[in-house]
């Protein structure tokens, strides 16, 4: 409590808290204010520690200069695991993808993150998501890439995205492939879309 | 980008961000993952001002020792507010529902803030909900209270706090009132619930 604090100032942490809380994706004002008065109420240590947590991340996290993924180092950990297969990229949308392509245990190549998608609707071109960086990448590689799994969204951008980084490194001679769709594991055929049960009618693998 | 940082710590700084928004209501780990990437790569601005206004709010807001709302001054401006009337009360259970009623215009008394309700299920008592702050409130008054408005919520633990109040006010020879319940503003009869519609029919008031 401080009372050498002018009336005028009285509301404003609360306004600027509630305020605040409003960048965080998909909260409106009613849901900030909840959120302010649920941390004043009943977790003031975890208000503080995530106000801390934040300013660390912000101050620190930046991008990995060889993958693009966030990490607090130049060279992040996965990039500078010599356990990992350089010549394999896989190349995923966000940091989101990559750690749910890590969950899966299947895949040991190195990852390049592009923090976005092509997406011209929105004014977003190769350039503003650094295709070019992803060059670079390929071409500067110490040990050369030889494959390039695509491991974009299944939607039009994710596609389109796919399709046009496929192009780039066809060109290069580098083997380029892309994510298998189909039917989902645990999936019944009866509440499959017919556009995906029609994938996976047509990619259907001789069984040996 | 801190060089000097040890692998242990890469991962450190956005997996506690990651694990700190969870102090938020609602959100759990997929909602804090994404709110985190969104902060990082588009809102890093609004991530810092986050961060210090959480700061800022847990160092500096306490309850009103007056209604016991939450406020940066020993006495909140609201009650320090010489154009309100002293002599009636309204009180609330949260801070969002004093705003609401602020919001409607219609009153200019002084307030109370519950900070909760009576749950006897949830273990919270009177003593839990801290009433003989508002007993003292009422019998230590400067200016007598002559009327108590009880503006909780119409669920049951809401009805059951203002009941009990409405005793303890009794006893002291305090005039006790309820905000009215009914169809709402705008309602349509067939889309409102039979026991809003009984309690309406039963509180109906004669047209002059």
């Amino acid at each position: 409590m401080s009372e050498n604090r002018s009336p005028d100032q009285a509301q404003d942490a609360l306004q600027r808290m509630v305020q605040a809380l409003r960048a965080l994706p998909g909260v409106g004002p009613k849901s900030a204010q909840r959120m302010a008065f649920h941390l004043l109420q009943h977790d003031r240590n975890g208000a503080a520690v995530l106000g801390q947590s934040l300013l660390d991340a912000v101050n620190h996290i930046q991008h990995c200069s060889s993958c693009n993924t966030f990490s607090e180092l130049n060279i992040c950990t996965t990039c500078s695991d010599d356990r990992r297969d350089p010549s394999i990229l896989c190349v995923v949308e966000t940091p989101a993808d990559q750690l749910m392509v890590e969950q899966t245990l299947t895949y040991k190549g190195l990852y390049f993150v592009l923090m976005g998608r092509l997406s011209p609707l929105d004014g977003l071109g190769p350039n503003e998501i650094h295709l070019d960086r992803l060059i670079e990448r390929v071409e500067k590689s110490p040990i050369p890439v030889k494959e390039v799994v695509l491991a974009t969204n299944f939607t039009s951008e994710g596609e389109a995205t796919a399709h046009y980084i496929g192009e780039i490194m066809k060109v290069r001679d580098i083997k380029v492939s892309r994510i298998a769709r189909g039917v989902p594991v645990g999936g019944e055929l009866e509440y499959v879309d017919a556009s995906t049960l029609a994938r996976a009618m047509m990619d259907r693998r001789s069984v040996s």
